[in-house]
């Protein structure tokens, strides 16, 4: 390949031999290039290496030659085989020293947790020199911003996907907009679909998906589909005209299934409609065990409209604690409309919140039978106007935890539609 | 690094722009990960690059020089944008024929999905001379097994995971096993590791981590840590004994952290506690909402163990359902010990549990004060001998999900001490 093909490139370097063993999915490396992606920087090549000294030197050294700004993740922790500042250094010869203003924020940090100084923790404080610190809102390993060579910028963060996403988007993401290496704008924007499957979506909007400019991209997660809305242009205002015009087309052709965008969660979008309408909820679980109370409590200010819910696990605790009655257990089973229901009008009660959702399930693995088998979830919602119940088979092969999870997004969806459209 | 330390080892290289893109996660290269692990081979750099002709050669030629096994994903489709197999003929000069075994197999497995036959699909009948077929048993893209240079063997894969593991297990693992290059036994036991931070247990086991038959490697993630023991050998046995040998090294020094190992959590622990001493357990949560309960249902039989919860999330509820006297809340405010073991008390007594945990706290980012800043938990754990209570600061740069997922981990940890260790 033509070196100046690359030149003005970026490349990702994720270090762990954790990766290589397998034992974890490389999320950063997939976060990052999305990042990328929306700044419009092209991204040619990700490498993973392990926690080994002349492993991480050659992929650097190869990255130095094609490349001009490397992102590496991983291998800054504070114990041994933590290699990577070290092994920058010595690449390119140059000298540690360490910085009081991290050593500080990492004697700080430690004193929080009432344990004693880890000694070890000090390397974190040891960054090479002529380097510029990203410093580390959520962890003791700061990262660095250094041009060792000409043409050559390298950053730096630690590996914990939830530190190193706070230090890109405080320190790395305006350090690259403002590089002079993203010369057009690119803005993208994500809309959030539930209920509908990757295909069946991907062919009602087929055409978008062949745009140029705005491009459309689906990608599917358990539940879910998100659209990915990315415009480039010369100025912000025209990428927000093109996206807009965009989303405009594909939400007249499948805008019910769209629950939101961006940061946005089928918990937040149901939170906010109820808070538009003044309204509280509660939650009564069997097979979910709490999940879905969680998922609403995530939300941030949830307290102001979650009031609360029974974790009814067991048939004793329906019928002591929500009073369904033994006869619809005995009659119908605890996995039945009849038991929701009863579930769901119980919590409104108990809680005395306008609104409830009860969910009542086989997630397996055992425990299903021929009429019932695993995989099939009922789901109650009273409302002021009375309780609308149904049931859903998420197939028996589905995880215990894929059921429960889906039972959370499914029952969430069905309460956005019946808050927009009524029963 | 030498070239000779990398002889006799293996790469994974992943095609695929949408993986560039940050459209989906790599999936392939930690399955295969896992595998070559299993399997004992080296594995020391995966690679991934778009589909592009100079890069996937550039990409293959640098394995070339320093792997002897390459691994490839992706590129073997039908369209334009799939070039492996072309990259990899040119690249080493050989001639491409049509596979007429392959173009049978092909014609009948798209005349089974009436549709007609897409001329564009011929080119996946097209191989490198000299090279064997790995079969593809769900899809129409064959892979190969070639050695286009002496001591360097590719092996193809599409890109789809379940054609790429289906033709793995059937062709390319048994071929692996024969090729001579797996003549150790490698085997890896992970210890599980709560209430103490990395750097911490790294210190306490420090000469551990240098040892180099078997390796032990520490990682973190959120409020746990994770050992890895690989021990390598001629039989299994002989590296069983390895592993064993240096977890009860590691297990003298910091087994009192320990909670288990390889596939348990700490819900599943916990779990497998009361069930050995035949006890039940329930839940009171107020800023986790559930996560607690959630916790404990993910682990499969839960149900005989886990009775149910309560999600108190309001002070109201506090008192209606958990009775939590108004005066408590008064005096010492929900986030308090006095609240705790009253909700923890309550919740056996509503339950019939003879434990539950309750769990109250500042999961912020909101409501936080001088004297309770968020990060604050309270935590109760009511038992057969009364209730203990205690308290938790877990800093105030942490992200509201990750004080709530930090609290149901602390309380789970802090019960499966007292179960056994007693108060």
């Amino acid at each position: 390949m033509s070196i100046e093909s690359l030149k003005k490139s970026v490349e990702i370097l994720c270090i762990g031999t954790e990766i290589l063993l397998g034992d974890i999915l490389n999320s950063n490396a997939r976060w990052i290039a999305q990042e990328l992606a929306e700044l419009g920087l092209p991204h040619y090549i990700q490498t993973v290496v392990g926690d080994n000294t002349r492993r991480i030197q050659e992929a650097i050294l190869n990255s130095s030659r094609r490349s001009n700004i490397l992102i590496i993740t991983g291998g800054l922790g504070p114990t041994p085989d933590d290699l990577t500042t070290e092994s920058l250094a010595s690449l390119f010869k140059a000298d540690l020293y360490k910085s009081e203003e991290v050593w500080e924020d990492i004697q700080i940090k430690l004193k929080h947790k009432d344990e004693k100084l880890a000694k070890c923790n000090e390397k974190q404080a040891l960054l090479p020199i002529g380097s510029k610190i990203i410093r580390n809102p959520r962890g003791t390993a700061p990262g660095v911003i250094w041009t060792p060579k000409s043409n050559f910028t390298i950053l730096t963060f630690p590996g914990v996907p939830s530190e190193m996403k706070a230090m890109w988007l405080e320190t790395a993401k305006p350090w690259l907009i403002n590089s002079g290496l993203v010369n057009e704008k690119f803005k993208s924007k994500v809309l959030l679909f539930s209920g509908i499957s990757e295909s069946r979506l991907s062919e009602k909007i087929e055409k978008f998906l062949e745009s140029k400019n705005p491009t459309v991209a689906p990608y599917a997660s358990l539940g879910e589909v998100k659209l990915r809305i990315t415009a480039n242009s010369i100025t912000d205002e025209q990428a927000d005209k093109m996206i807009t015009a965009m989303e405009e087309k594909i939400i007249k052709r499948i805008g019910p299934y769209c629950y939101g965008s961006d940061a946005d969660t089928l918990a937040s979008t149901v939170i906010k409609l109820l808070q538009d309408k003044k309204k509280s909820i509660s939650v009564a679980e069997s097979c979910t065990g709490g999940g879905l109370g969680a998922e609403l409590t995530s939300i941030p200010g949830a307290s102001k409209t979650f009031l609360g819910g029974v974790i009814a696990y067991s048939d004793e605790i329906k019928k002591k604690i929500l009073g369904v009655p033994a006869e619809i257990l005995l009659r119908h089973g605890a996995v039945s409309e009849a038991t929701v229901e009863a579930m769901a009008i119980a919590s409104t009660q108990i809680f005395g919140s306008e609104w409830a959702i009860a969910i009542s399930g086989l997630a397996g693995p055992e425990g299903g039978s021929a009429l019932k088998p695993v995989g099939l979830v009922c789901f109650g919602i009273a409302g002021p106007n009375g309780c609308k119940t149904f049931q859903k088979q998420f197939g028996k092969n589905k995880s215990r935890g894929e059921i429960q999870r889906l039972s959370v997004i499914h029952s969430l969806d069905a309460l956005r539609r019946i808050l927009l459209n009524g029963y």
